[in-house]
C-alpha cells in the first residue's frame, strides 16, 4: 500500500514498463518520457499527478482511506452523499483547469471509471463467467498503487452496416479464442486506446451492440506490458516543441493506438467475465459507469468551454470587433452553451439519488442531455472562434521569425488594437491550434464521438426519456380515456 | 381591504367597470362576460381566480399578511428566502397548469410586476419627477383589492429605423401634452395591451430606447374605465365555441389590443415617475423586474413546453411512427429544451441572492439564457408538432360533422394505430389548434417576441454577461501582461 | 369535340354535376359555385379559365389542335422540343401569376399530369391487367372537353411503421373488393382530394410503397358524381368574405377532401391497370410524370416565391428596417432561394432530353433538388415575413373598424413610415393571412409535404444522383485500384 | 512577343528573380523550386503550365492572338460571345480538375483578373490621377510573355471596429508617402498574398472600404523582386514529402504573404490610378471584375466540390454506411450544394449581356449568390466527411508504418468492407488532409473569406438585388398607389 503518487514516480514506473508502442513504423526504444512525440504530454502529466501533493490542494486532491494513513486520489472516492459529489466535481476541476479541459484522459476519468465499475460490481454477482470480486480486487490495487489506465470500448470500423458480416477467417475485433486453466487467451484488435501505451494497465470492456456475438462479450484489465499486447500509434501530431507556436499540442496531445491483442494470455483474476451477453449489458447500461463517467467529463468540458469563450473574447478584444450585432450573436452562442451545461450538471448533483448499492449517483438525465448537445456545440464553437478571427487566423508567423531580422515589421505591421504583434500573434497562434491545427481538429472529432455515435445517442435519449406523464396529460385534456 | 377574490368576483367587479372596448368597428355593450369574443377566456379567468380559494390549494396560492385577517395571491409575496421563491415557482405552475401555459397573462404575472416595482420602489427615491410612494401605494392598493391589470410597455411601429423620425405634428406615441395641478395630461397611444380592457387597471411603462424623448419617461397605472381610455382590439381568434374543434382558442384567446389615450388625465398619486429619463432607465433595468419577471414567465414556458412534448408524443403514439430515427431527433430537440430550461429556471434559484433592498432576487443570467433561446424553440416545437403530424394535420372534420350521418366513414376512414377516429381527430385539432390556427400562430409570434427584439436580446445577453475572467485565464496562459 | 372552356363554361358544367359533398356536417346542397366555402376560389377559378380566352393571352394559353379548328389548353402538349418546353413554362407563369401562385391545383397541373400520363402510356403496353389504351383515350377526353379533374395519391394515414398492419376487416384504404364484367368495384377511402369535388373527375393512382399490396395497385378515373363517391371536407378556412381581412383566402382557399369509394363500380374503359404491382410500380418511376409535374410546380412555386420576396420587401420598406443587418441576411435567404430555384428550373429545361416515346423531357435532377429544398424553404421564408414584421403582425384591425368611429384613431396611430394606416393594414393583413391564417399554414404545410415524405426525397435524391464518376476520380487520385 | 510558356519555363524565370521571401525567421536562399516547403507546389504549378502545350489541349486552353503566330493562355481572352464565355469556363475546368480544385491562385484566375481590368480600363479614362493606358499596357505585357501575378486586396487588422483609428504614426497599411518625377513612393503592409514571392509580378489594388483615406486609393503592378518588397510568409503546412501521408499538403500548399513595402518606388508608368477615391470605387464596382473573376473562381469550386462528393461517397462505400437515412441526407446536402452552383454558374453564362465597352459580361447575380452561399456550404461539407468518416478519421498510420514490421497487423486490422487496408488508410488520409490538416483547415478558412466578409456580402447581395418589381406586385395586390 503507498496511496497517490507525485508526478516523478508516476514517470519513473512507466519507463520501467517499457511497454511495445509503435510511432511511424518504428517501435519507440529508451525512456517513453523522452520521446518527442510523448515528452510534452508525459511532462504535463506528471505536473497532474504533482497536484495530488501540491500543499494547497492536497485536501481536495485527495481523501483518507479508512483505517490507513495513506491518503487516495479523491477520484476514487466512492459518493455517498451529495457532498461527496461535489466534492468530485470540485476536484475534477482542479485537474481540468490545470489542463483547460484538453486532456480527455485526465487520469481522474479513468480512476472515475474504475470507481463507478466496482460500485456497481454487485451486478455481476452470482451469474455465469462473472467474478465482480475481480472487478473490485482492481480497484482496490488502483487505489492502493494510484495506477493509471487506458481503455478500449470501440472494435475496429471495418463495416458499419448493421447486416455487415466479417469476412476475415482470422479475427478482427479481439476474441477469446482459448480458455484454459491460466485464463483467456484473447487475439485481435481494439480501437482508440487514447494514451494507449502510456498507463500502467490497459482495460478492454465490450460495449454491446446488435449482431454481438459472445465470444466478444469480456472485460478485463492487464498491465500494459502484458506479453503479446502491442500499441500502434496514429501519427503524432506534435508539430514542434515551441509553445509559442504550439502552445496547446506541444502539451496536451494525447495519442491515439490501435491496441493488438497477439494471443495474449489474460489470467483468470484479471478477467471480470466473458461469455456472457446479458451480464455485459447489464453491466454497461445499468451499472453508474455512464452516470459517473458523464459526470467527470462534463465537468472538463465546462472547464474547455469556459477557455473557449475566453478565447474567443480575447480575439474580439485584439482587433477590437465588439461592437457588432452578429458578433454578439456569436459570442451569445457560447454563452449560452456554457450556461446551460453548467446549469444541467448542477441539476444533475441536485436530483442526485442513492442507488441499489448505496451509492449516490447523479441523475442521469441532465448529463445525457449534455452529452447529446456538446457534439454539436463544441464544433460550432470552434467555427465560431474561426469566424471572429477571419483572415487573421490564416498568415500567422512562428515564434523563429520574431528572433530574427524582420521582427521590426512584424511589431509594425501585425499589432493589433489592444495588443502588440508578438501578444497578438500569441493569441491567434492559439486560436489556431485549438481550432485548425492537427491537435485541434482531433480535439474537435474527439469531443464529437466522444459519448458514442450522437445519431444513437439521440435515439437512445429519446427512447429512455420519461414521457408518459406528459402524455397522460393531453388525454386528459382531450378526454381520450384508453 | 378584503384580500383575495374568487373567480366571481373578478367577473363581477369587470363587468362593472364597462371599459371602452372596441372591437371589428363596434363599442362592445352590455356585460363583456357574455360577448362571444372573450366569454371562453373570461370563463378560464374566472376558473382561475376560484384556484386561489379551492381547499386543497389555497395554502398554496395564498400568504396571509402579516398582521391581517386576509390572505393575499402569493404572486404578491416580496420573497426574501429561496424558499419563498421556491414556494412562488410552485404557485406560478398551478396557474399554468391549469392553462396548460397558453395564457401569458394569467394574473400572477401582472402580480409579479407589481412586486417587483413596489420591491424596487427605492430606486426613485429623491430623485426628480419620482413618486416611489405611488408605487407602494398601487402595490398596497393591488394587494389589498387583488386588482388586475394589463401593461403596455411598446409604442407604436412607425418606423423602426433608428434615425427614423416621426413627421406627424400629433403625438402617435403617448405623450405628456400637458403638466397641471391634478395631474399629467397624455395623449397618443401604446401597443400590445394584452387582455387590454379586460382587467381592473392599465399600466403604463415606458422601455427607454434610443431616441428616447423626456416626454415619453413617466410610469402610471390608472383604473381601465378612466375617461378618454379605449382599448382596441385586433379581430377575434375566436372561431367557434366548441372545444372539440378549437380546444385551445376557446378557452384561451387572450385579446390584444391598442391603448389610446384620448387627453387622459391621470392624477398625480397614479404617477411613479415622468419627464426623468435617467430614472426610467435605472427603473427599468436595476430593478428586480427583469429577475421576477422572468421567474414567472419562464415557469409558464415550461409547463408549456410540457404540453408540447406532451402532445408531440400522443401524436408519435397515435399514428405510431416511434421507430423512425428523425423522430427520435424532433422529440429529442424539445427534450432537450425542456430539460434545458427546467435546469436554468432551477439554477436561477440556486444563485439567488438577496439584492440591495433584502428581497431574494433570482440569478439573472440562467434566465436571461432561456429568454434567448425560447423565441427560437417554441416556434421550432411548433414546427415539430407539424412535422410529425404530416399531412394528417390538414384533412380534419369537425365536431358536427361526427353528429352527422358520415359518421361511420369517419369512424372507418380515419382511426388510428392507438386512438379511434375522434379521438385522433381530437388529438389532431389539438395540435392544429395549438400550432396553425389564428391562435396557434400568434401564440408562438407572442413567444417570438414576449421578451422583446431577439436580436436586442442576445447583445444585450453578450454585454451584460462577465467575461473578465474567462478572458484573463488566456492572457495568464499566453503570459500577455496587459 | 368543343376544344378550350371558358369560366362560365366551367362553372356551367360543375353545378351540373351535383357531386356529393360533405362539409361541417352537412351534404352541400344548390349550386356548388354559390356556397360560402367555395364560392371565393370558384370566382378565382372562372377567371382562370378565361385566360384562355383572353384576347392577348390566347395564344401563349392555347395551341392549334393539328388537324382541327378548335384550340386546346397548352397544359396538354405533348413537348417535343425545347421550345415546347418553354411555352409550356411561360404557360404556367401566367396561370401561376394569375393567383400569384398560391394555388396549387390551377388547371395546368392536372392538365399536365394527364399529358404526362398519356405520353408514357407505353409502359403499360403488353403487361398483365393494363390498358395503355385507356389512358390515352381519357387524354383525348380531357383535351376536346377541357375537362378538370382531381387526384388522390395517398392512403390514410392509419399507421405509419412500417411493419404496422391494418387490424380493421373492412377495407380502410381504398381497394379492389370485386372484379365483374362491367369493371371493378372499390371500396375505402382515399386521402387528400385537393379540390375534390370541385372537378369535372377524380383520378386515382397508387403510389407504389413498402408493403404494397396487390389489391391496392390500379389506377383509373371516374366522374366525380359516380355513384358512391362522396367527398367529406376539411372545415373551411374561408373566414370572411372581405379582401380587406382575408385577401388570400377569400380568393384561394382550395378544399382538402377525403374521397370515400362505397362500392364504386369503375367501368373497364376507366381502368389503367390493376392488380399489376411491376406496372404500378413502373408507371410511376419510369413514366414522364415526376418531370412534368414537377415543371409546372416548380414553376409555380417560384412565383409564389417572388411573391413573398415582393411581400417582405414591402414590409421592409413600410417599417423602414432596411438598414439593419440581420434584416439584410433575412432578405438574402429569399433571394438566394428564388435565385436557386429560378436557375435549377432554367437547367431543367437546358438538359432536358428527348424519351424513349420521343417527348422532351426535363432534366429531373435539377427538380427533385428543388423537390428536396423547397419544403424547407418555404416554411422558412414564411417565418422570416413574421420576423420581419414582429410585433406588427399581430394587432390588426379589420375592415370594418376602418369605416366605424375609430377611423380617426386608426388613421393616426397605425400610420407607417411609408404608407397610411389603411394601406399598412392591408400589406400586415396580406402577411398574416399568407403565414398566420388557417389558409397561411395549411398552404405552407401543403408545400412542405408536395412532393411527398422529405425525409424520403432525401433518401431518393441521393440514391438516384450518379456519383459512381466523382468516387472513381479519387480511387484514381489515390492510385487504387478495385 | 513569345506567347504561352511551358512549366520549365516558369520555374527558370521565377529562380532567377531571387525575390525576397522570408520563412520561419529566415530569408529563402537559392532556388526557390527546391525549397522543401515551395517544391510541392512548384512542381504542380510547372504540370499546370505544361498542360498549355500538351498537344490535345493546346487549342482548348490557349488561343491565336490576331495577327500574331503566337499563342496566348485562353484566360486572358476578352469574351465577344457566349461562346467565348463557355471556351472560357472550359478552360478554366481543365485547370482546376488538374488540382481538383485545392489550388485557389491557379494562373488562370490572375489573368482572368488582369483580363477584366484592361476590358474595363475605359472606366478612367480622362480621370484625375488615372491612367488606363498604364492597365492596357500591363496586360499586353502579361499576354505576351505568360506573366504570373499575386494580389493583395486587404489591409492589416489591425482595428476592426468602424470607428478604429489607427494610432501609428509611422504607416501600417502601405500608403503613398511620396510623390516624385519618377513615380509614387509606398511604404507600409498588405496583406494576404496567396503564392507572392511565387510569381513575377505583383498586383496591388485598393479596394474601397468605409473611412478610407485617399492616399490608400491607388492600383499598379510591379515585379516581385523590385527593390524594398518583401513576402513574409506564415508557417508552411507542408509536413512531409510523402503523397500517400499527405496527398493534398504536398502538392498544393499555397503559401500566404504579408507583403511588405520598404519605400518602394512604383514607376509611374505602373501605376494605374492614385489619389483619386471615386475611381477606386468604380474601378473596382462597375468594372467586370466581379462578374469575370468569380466565373473563374466558381468554377474551380465547382470541381472541388465534385471531388469533396467524390470523397464523401467513396467512405460510404469504403465503411459501407449507404443504408442509413443520415447518411442520405448527409449526402444529399452535398449534391443540393453541388448542382445548384453549376445551375447558377451556367444561368449566369446563358444571361450574360455585352456591357458598355463590347464584352460579354456574366450576370452577376447568379454568381453572387453562390459567393453568398459557398463561405457557408464549403465547412459544411468538410464537417460533413467528418461525420461520415468518424472515428475512423482519426487513427491513421502512415506510409513508414506500411513499411514496417507491424503491416501485418495493419492489414489485418485496418482493412475494410471495401478496400484493403493500405487503401483504406489512403482514402481516409486523404480525408484528414482536406478537412483536418493544418492545409485542409486553411483550405476552409480560404473559401470561407474569398469573396470578402460573408456578413457584408449578403448584405452587399440584399442592397443591390432588384427587387422594385416584385414589391410592385404587392401594392397592386393590394391597390395600394404610392
Amino acid at each position: 500500500m503507498m496511496g497517490i503518487i507525485n508526478g516523478k514516480m508516476f514517470i519513473d514506473r512507466l519507463n520501467r514498463l517499457e511497454n511495445e508502442i509503435w510511432l511511424d513504423g518504428e517501435k519507440i526504444e529508451g525512456h517513453i518520457s523522452e520521446h518527442p512525440a510523448f515528452k510534452g504530454l508525459l511532462e504535463t502529466k506528471r505536473s497532474l499527478y504533482d497536484l495530488q501533493t501540491k500543499p494547497g490542494l492536497k485536501d481536495q486532491m485527495t481523501y483518507s482511506l479508512p483505517g490507513k494513513k495513506e491518503r487516495a486520489g479523491l477520484s476514487y472516492l466512492q459518493p455517498k452523499t451529495k457532498e461527496d459529489l461535489k466534492r468530485r466535481r470540485k476536484m475534477f476541476e482542479h485537474w481540468a483547469r490545470h489542463t483547460h479541459g484538453m486532456m480527455g484522459r485526465s487520469p481522474d476519468y479513468m480512476n472515475t471509471v474504475l470507481m463507478s465499475f466496482a460500485s456497481s460490481a454487485a451486478i455481476l454477482k452470482d451469474r455465469d463467467h462473472c467474478f465482480p470480486e475481480h472487478v473490485q480486487a482492481l480497484y482496490e490495487r488502483a487505489v492502493a498503487q494510484d495506477l493509471s489506465f487506458t481503455h478500449t470500448f470501440i472494435t475496429p470500423q471495418v463495416n458499419r452496416s448493421q447486416m455487415g458480416v466479417n469476412v476475415s477467417p482470422a479475427p478482427i475485433s479481439a476474441k477469446v479464442i482459448e480458455k484454459n486453466e491460466k485464463g483467456l487467451v484473447i487475439h485481435g484488435a481494439r480501437l482508440l486506446a487514447t494514451q494507449g501505451g502510456l498507463t500502467d494497465e490497459v482495460l478492454v470492456v465490450s460495449l454491446p451492440k446488435m449482431y454481438f456475438e459472445s465470444d466478444e462479450a469480456f472485460a478485463f484489465s492487464i498491465p500494459s506490458n502484458t506479453k503479446g499486447v502491442k500499441f500502434i500509434c496514429r501519427e503524432s501530431f506534435v508539430l514542434g516543441k515551441s509553445s509559442f507556436d504550439y502552445p496547446l499540442s506541444s502539451r496536451y496531445e494525447e495519442m491515439d493506438s490501435i491496441v493488438v491483442f497477439d494471443n495474449v494470455l489474460v489470467p483468470w483474476e484479471r478477467v471480470f467475465y466473458y461469455d456472457n451477453y446479458d451480464a455485459a449489458f447489464d453491466f454497461n447500461m445499468k451499472s453508474s459507469f455512464n452516470a459517473f463517467a458523464f459526470h467527470q467529463v462534463i465537468t472538463r468540458q465546462i472547464v474547455k468551454t469556459e477557455f473557449l469563450l475566453g478565447l474567443a473574447q480575447t480575439i474580439v478584444d485584439t482587433i477590437d470587433v465588439s461592437e457588432y450585432q452578429h458578433i454578439h450573436a456569436k459570442m451569445a452562442e457560447i454563452i449560452t452553451g456554457l450556461e446551460t451545461m453548467k446549469a444541467l450538471l448542477e441539476k444533475s448533483e441536485n436530483d442526485a439519488e442513492t442507488d441499489e448499492w448505496g451509492y449516490m449517483r447523479p441523475s442521469v438525465i441532465p448529463l445525457r442531455i449534455v452529452s447529446a448537445i456538446f457534439p454539436d456545440i463544441y464544433p460550432r464553437f470552434t467555427e465560431i472562434i474561426q469566424l471572429i478571427g477571419a483572415s487573421g487566423m490564416v498568415t500567422l508567423p512562428t515564434e523563429k521569425a520574431f528572433h530574427s531580422d524582420i521582427r521590426g515589421d512584424l511589431d509594425q505591421y501585425l499589432q493589433a488594437a489592444e495588443l502588440n504583434a508578438e501578444d497578438r500573434v500569441k493569441v491567434f497562434r492559439l486560436a489556431w491550434d485549438l481550432t485548425m491545427s492537427p491537435f485541434g481538429t482531433r480535439q474537435t472529432q474527439y469531443e464529437r464521438y466522444f459519448f458514442g455515435d450522437p445519431v444513437r445517442l439521440t435515439s437512445h435519449l429519446y427512447s429512455t426519456y420519461p414521457k408518459e406523464e406528459q402524455a397522460a396529460v393531453i388525454k386528459e385534456f382531450l378526454h381520450i380515456h384508453k
